[in-house]
């Protein structure tokens, strides 16, 4: 009988252990996908493209039996080869290729010049071809980066005593209400694409005290604007025992602070790649919704239009205040209006036309919202009598307050959004690998 | 201006602290749900449940001036009272109560007796008040372990080079075909949700060699049994660069050894909580399909009713055979048939009725299914035209092997029956919070 006894020992190396060990002079093995060959004449410079870099292969003609004219970009190839120091290579290294086996090789010629180190192509390009376009080093680097704040929010918060949860995506309806659902039949029943993990989140506050969730959210928004998405990550959070809504975003706070602090640590690489400068998270100001209005207003001199909302410019102009006043490329805007809030919010007791909410705002959008929620039976049966809500639509999970519920909060996060920002770019899009918009179904 | 600097110190502690600090004869908060009282006349044991364990709290009548007959179990409370060394008591101390704050109470009393430490109610009782019968001891300890698994999952990969993706869930076709799919309305377009990550994750070999993403997956089989869910947790992961599809079960070995080890290190509460036993998986068997068919045939006397599937029956006798045979929980079944494979799975070069893949099955259940891919362009199109197929319909996924794959494979985990069989419980549901099947959609 055959048995397998764990992972397999390869004769290939990868870039960081021939960069860190000692292989000068020796020959290795390596393999990785044909990136680029800039051909010199009786000397060829083949770029290997790896996971973790790119690894320049010099070919000198009469050094091998193999003939480098038939080598494809894109092929999958394992080159045999001789380190050498080269301070101009990327990773310090070359290697002098002595035998080259190819492993598979492409039927065409890529369309796009994914091997340029800025890619000359418009977005709509790049994203029809994001299977391939993805290839590209700094395309990909972006969703290196993202790895890194997803790693970040769940190793913070299990070190924060927080229970990971993994909740339905088909729900018999949607916690925000509305028109924005995707409805889908469920066995000749009525049913929804969840807008968020809300219910579920608090209802596991009962069971753990403090639960997350990283997982995609579905909206059925017909917005088709650079910071929109029909189906994102969320990255969820919901905890017990709280003191107030303060507790929440300095439970944000700390996460910032930890993810900026990983990818300092982890992906210097890719925010060079980039030219990501991280933003600074030791202290983030905290404003009243109608406050920051008044701010904005005051200093840009932009009457206000709805005292119930901020419009998108006024979001930048708020970010513009607080990065030009204080330094900041965060700001917490509270107490938000209840008529905007869902109807699970908790209004302020001091005034009970806001409540105890707050979005992030980061360099001037929106990429948080959250707050403390109501706990008490009788009075989130008395909030959806106000909002006309039925409670025998919702009884599971109403059964959470009649059977008692702590005190509660929590915050959804779009990755994509803090993605974007974190690498200042314009359009929602850069950071999800296949988008879905109104009109971007495919790939 | 106000600012946020990170997260509060709290001056509650949590039984981890008390229990490894040196609290003895001190005074301490503590937070909690009173998770059951027992009246012993001019003493009372109020037990308080929290996320990490129970907690004992002593009231002694006329030591404070808080009457104890005012508590209600489910209710939200913070006590204050002195540590004191008990070693009946749960982790070994108990607070003898000087003060109680009411966070917060139930309107009315739970129908369950969730306090018990083996609830007595049937599984759909539970599943039925799933929102509280979680809040059970027991229950809840299962979804620990989960957590542990989905960790290990996580946090091996990365050791192994893999980055993290999200792909979307709403698609213009699912990647196994057939009818097993939830069709909805993509504004205007039609779409499905996906049924694996397959087709993404191929996709993303070419970006990052090695991929894996943890997700809901959806399948609208109409089978309702113990062992099927319709929206489920899926572990993927794909590899480019493999040697063979060996390479592939060698690496989901890796994973079990390190999620075992992971669990055996810290979740051993919840182990010893369910009375669960970790299974071997120092090394795992490997047969080929048609092998075992004939193993569990000839050992048990049934007949070989299809030469082209597996019954559960037939699973359920090879799992046996295995363990009486070699010891072994585990049993990697190679070389599935062609029919019973989607397109995308490579041939066997030998002989191409059979495919280079594989299940593994635990304790008799299959829990993974892997296999290596077909890499080249024209050999996946002549599979798709074997199959009638249309390439125009999957341009997007085609793309990759156009312009150049290497050699691939990957797996796909179901998180809730590796959960089940794990915990040696007889139905799929007991290892999801909130199950999705034919007949449940709530809660």
């Amino acid at each position: 009988m055959e048995f397998l006894t764990g992972v397999r020992e390869k004769k290939t190396l990868d870039i960081g252990q021939i960069a860190q060990g000692d292989y000068e002079g020796r020959s290795v093995k390596i393999n990785g996908s044909v990136h680029n060959i800039r051909d010199m004449g009786e000397v060829a410079f083949v770029i290997l493209r790896k996971a973790d870099g790119l690894v320049q292969c010099v070919y000198e003609e009469g050094k091998t039996d193999f003939d480098r004219k038939i080598l494809k970009e894109e092929a999958a190839v394992e080159v045999t080869g001789k380190v050498a120091l080269e301070p101009r290579a990327p990773h310090g290294f070359e290697i002098h290729i002595e035998a080259v086996k190819v492993l598979s090789e492409p039927d065409q010629v890529l369309p796009l010049a994914i091997h340029k180190y800025k890619m000359q192509a418009s977005l709509e390009a790049r994203l029809e071809m994001r299977p391939v376009s993805l290839r590209n080093v700094r395309e990909r680097a972006k969703f290196r980066i993202q790895e890194g704040i997803v790693r970040g929010f769940r190793d913070f918060l299990h070190g924060q005593g927080f229970t990971e949860i993994h909740t339905p995506k088909i729900v018999a309806r949607g916690a925000e209400g509305g028109s924005n659902v995707f409805r889908l039949d469920y066995f000749n029943k009525k049913a929804e694409l969840a807008q968020s993990p809300q219910f579920y989140k608090q209802t596991m506050v009962g069971v753990f005290d403090r639960v997350f969730e990283v997982a995609p959210v579905f909206r059925a928004e017909k917005h088709n604007t650079a910071r929109h998405l029909n189906e994102y990550m969320g990255l969820d959070l919901e905890m017990g025992y709280i003191d107030g809504f303060e507790d929440v975003m300095a439970m944000e706070t700390g996460f910032l602070q930890y993810a900026m602090g990983l990818l300092e640590g982890e992906y210097k690489r890719e925010l060079q790649m980039l030219d990501v400068t991280l933003p600074e998270v030791g202290k983030i100001p905290v404003v009243r919704f109608d406050r920051a209005k008044e701010l904005a207003a005051e200093k840009y001199g932009r009457k206000i239009k709805n005292p119930y909302d901020l419009e998108p410019e006024e979001e930048l102009l708020i970010g513009r205040y607080f990065k030009e006043e204080y330094g900041s490329d965060f700001v917490f805007v509270t107490h938000y209006p209840s008529k905007k809030r869902p109807f699970y919010a908790m209004d302020d007791p001091a005034d009970d036309r806001f409540t105890l909410s707050f979005d992030l705002l980061f360099r001037g959008l929106e990429v948080t919202t959250g707050g403390q929620r109501i706990h008490d039976y009788r009075e989130i049966l008395a909030k959806m009598e106000k909002r006309h809500m039925e409670p025998e639509d919702m009884e599971a999970y109403l059964m959470i307050f009649k059977y008692g519920m702590p005190p509660h909060g929590g915050l959804g996060i779009g990755l994509e959004r803090l993605t974007m920002k974190l690498l200042d770019e314009q359009n929602v899009r850069e950071a999800t690998l296949f988008a879905r918009d109104v009109n971007r179904l495919e790939p």
